[in-house]
């Protein structure tokens, strides 16, 4: 398998009682169907998936490769604190018929994370799991950086897929575009860097904006692809308030409070995450409108 | 309430199969219970909380607990992810006889965390719990500090007993204390720092070194008490070695060797964390052996 | 003046007895003459800025321009920790020939870097110096960085041409080429994201790399104006070794020695930089080689 | 020489011209005779060491020595970027008279600061210099942290004196004070953290809150020789929301506020810095002004 194309890290919705809401999860995998998205991660960071009991990720991950019925390729979040634990949700994730498991490295106990101890623990995973391993890098969430070195000599297990990196330093992307091993994908993760992403080598993206405006992911994905570099990066220096938005900024409240305005189930997020005040939705729904707005007028002209 | 005296963050004991080892465990009670040590700490950072299932946190409250016989004071370690999780492992460790829980600010979606956040997070726990919350501030696993100004907005909450502060920032610390709640407990999360703890007012400390040398660190206590600044400066200097490789440096790992030296029931960590190698295991033992040497003398004299 | 193209920052170079060399500056000034560079940032960071007086800076830019006989657009980095002298080097380097000056932000007192403060700033030197002033964000060195809403403010002033941005940051480059006025330069401040910030709308870089492979930093730029995207990549995945190697990793002794390899005049550096060992030197010898190598190969074809 | 007791780190007063005042430096150095401090710190980071021109501290040195007349141990702050500077200015800090020389690690190439380059840098300066060294740790200043072992291999060397650690780590400072040669003074680098400084073993400290409040300073040292704990520590609870609003919080200017409003002369900092505004002297006055109220109850009493 080799993963590429634009995937939609999704929100998981809970009702307004807080438990997982399979209606509204069945309503936007509906939607998400009519778009150009290729992939979905399940349970990842947008995904909450520390606010998830390990059976709620057994129970999301079935429910998605239902909805999605071979439409997508899912990438489940399988992540826990220990390799045993990590082992047995992507045992789990395999069954309920998902294509990838993403895995961050350790971190409470990031003092103890020499190169060696992170290579054993992702590899001790690979070797375990009936489904590729995908790496996950994101250390404004985890205070502790993959670097291109331990990546690239991950690259080279066979059951090691490639890797979605949040961490923004396009250099270390590149240096993994460059020396990962032939059929190691290598995921932009954030729409904020998608065009530099794909300029030194990346073959996807997973980006929290994809979960509202699939459609313009796309468009930079095309221009790219047919060379048009000046409507690729007016899209990309576009996308990027919006982006933010749903991601630093705000974070998972401010991307649930997204989709709502935009027609989709975002809900609450779970405690202690809490949603967005007034003053914050107002602004994420001016920032959505001027994306939509500016979008509409490049492809109606 | 008032939380005070000398704390150790005991480890988890796992048998060589990886389960929860209750004979060590019982062993490593009834050693303790010889000591000057006034409580334990369970299933904090030491006690590898994050690769412990819920229920098996439970089980080992109610272990410690019948273990202890009122013999010591019981904080239990009930931070979860989730607020609601994090509550409800909070009323099994009051059922289960411990005295208080040990709660992190929240820590994954870091960016989140306004200082608003914080304290509705913690009032919710405090709320809800049956037995007082003590705060626990360890940036260096979590990668966010709370500060002062949060610590002492919180200290006047009638269920928030006091705060273990790991960080090492000694002014953060010393604005706790002048600021915080009469009645509001300030405890060095540190064998490193005792003693310029207690010099700013500290009245308690979990430390690492607790573990394995609760007579030392029983008698910088009592030297401060006893106005002999010159004995606790020279225990307190002696100590720092000793600690640092039971904590920051060889991390868990390197305190269950030391216990495995010592005469104690240490064990193997959970993967990911691996046992220390050999070099880093009579590096230990040197260490530990140039303290106990030291200690003996002083007192021998 | 609108600031585009290729710029060397280019190291100053120093006699065995510790005095600017002139001859030797002449002959790497003559060498560039004859390459397909824009510009030279004269006393920049790889210039050794902090290491030389105020009058010898002033030489310098003289020297410069003399042998440079409008041959290059020069800019002359003219910070000074104070705002006076930086005035006051602004102006002798108007007065030498040069046509821009590049400034850092203060950082030494970096706590009191408000926005307003830093905007204060670089508006009391634009508005007393002859020559357009650039922006420096170089957070590897100040500690301090330069975000793009400054950037973006300080655009607008008619007296500012632009930014150097080295922050690696590429979301935060791209802001700055989305939202800072018309005409206002962004510089990629390493080669090792040229390609990338090029893709998001760069007009310019100065890179390390350039003073020893200024044909291969230009066939990146003609390259990605051709739309030759894989041609363009190839070239730049393979440019990050030898950039870093001058910069990140080995520093202005790293670029002196690949320099002196290379048949220019790089020489020691100024103490307390200290020129790089045998080690070092041999492994950048290898690095710059195997570059070269790759290079010709590419061109060969 | 053996460096102890209390410093202050004195802030160089500026005419409103921007001039350095002699007059003003006069009248605040009478008034300090009249005070216990044991010396002072000339061109330090309070001194605005960075702004000044090289032969503007030779003459500050010359004044400072006058106008104490043997009074006071005087510390000049000699660091510049350049190794050579930072000798040639020690020399004229020794012909002035000073007692010894105040020095920074390598910081703008910070990249290039290996335990050995660091080594070699104060070795340097200290073969050189005729009058002892003393290193300055101000990581929040410099984003360089010198730490324990650097500090404690420099010890050894005869004409290297002692170490101002301003970096609030309070761990790293008591393994200073335990592993030093016999001999060499270890000084707490801010009145925050004077207390915890002293129980580990520091013999002396340069505050900025001992410029305007040196008897109070004064008073904890004496508390901590008496025994006298509790009064120590009032006192120093109470003295860090003043040190901090001098320091921290609103920097030179901030401190040069408060000294205007005690009596002394404070005046205008250089610019990039600015005066504070007056919201910010309001609340310098009003943390002083509690401070002195709080000072003279207890001691009334």
């Amino acid at each position: 398998m080799i993963l590429q194309g634009m995937f939609a890290p999704i929100p998981t919705p809970f009702s307004p009682e807080g438990e997982i809401f399979y209606d509204a999860l069945e309503k936007n995998i509906l939607h998400w169907k009519q778009t150009p998205l290729d992939g979905l991660v399940i349970a990842g960071s947008n995904g909450e998936w520390p606010l998830l009991s390990f059976s709620e990720r057994v129970e999301l991950f079935k429910a998605c490769t239902r909805l999605s019925g071979k439409r997508f390729t899912i990438i489940a979040g399988t992540h826990c604190a220990s390799t045993s634990e990590t082992i047995e949700l992507s045992l789990a994730a395999a069954d309920a018929g998902c294509d990838a498991v993403l895995v961050l490295p350790p971190h409470y106990y990031k003092g103890q994370n020499s190169h060696r101890a992170v290579i054993k623990y992702f590899t001790d995973i690979a070797e375990a799991s009936p489904i590729p391993v995908v790496l996950y890098n994101m250390p404004a969430n985890t205070g502790w950086n993959l670097d291109w070195s331990i990546a690239t000599e991950l690259s080279h297990h066979e059951n090691i897929a490639g890797i979605k990196d949040s961490s923004g330093d396009i250099v270390q992307i590149a240096r993994i575009c460059k020396n990962a091993a032939t059929g190691f994908s290598v995921f932009a993760g954030s729409g904020s860097f998608l065009l530099p992403a794909l300029s030194v080598g990346c073959n996807g993206a997973t980006m929290g904006v994809a979960n509202i405006f699939p459609d313009a992911t796309r468009a930079i994905f095309d221009a790219f692809s047919r060379k048009d570099m000046s409507l690729a990066r007016r899209l990309q220096l576009a996308l990027i308030d919006i982006n933010e938005a749903v991601t630093k900024r705000f974070g998972v409240p401010g991307l649930k409070a997204a989709m709502d305005h935009a027609g989709l189930y975002g809900g609450p997020p779970r405690p202690p995450l809490e949603p967005v005040d007034d003053t914050v939705y107002r602004e994420i729904v001016k920032i959505h409108d001027d994306f939509k707005k500016f979008y509409e007028e490049v492809f109606s002209s």
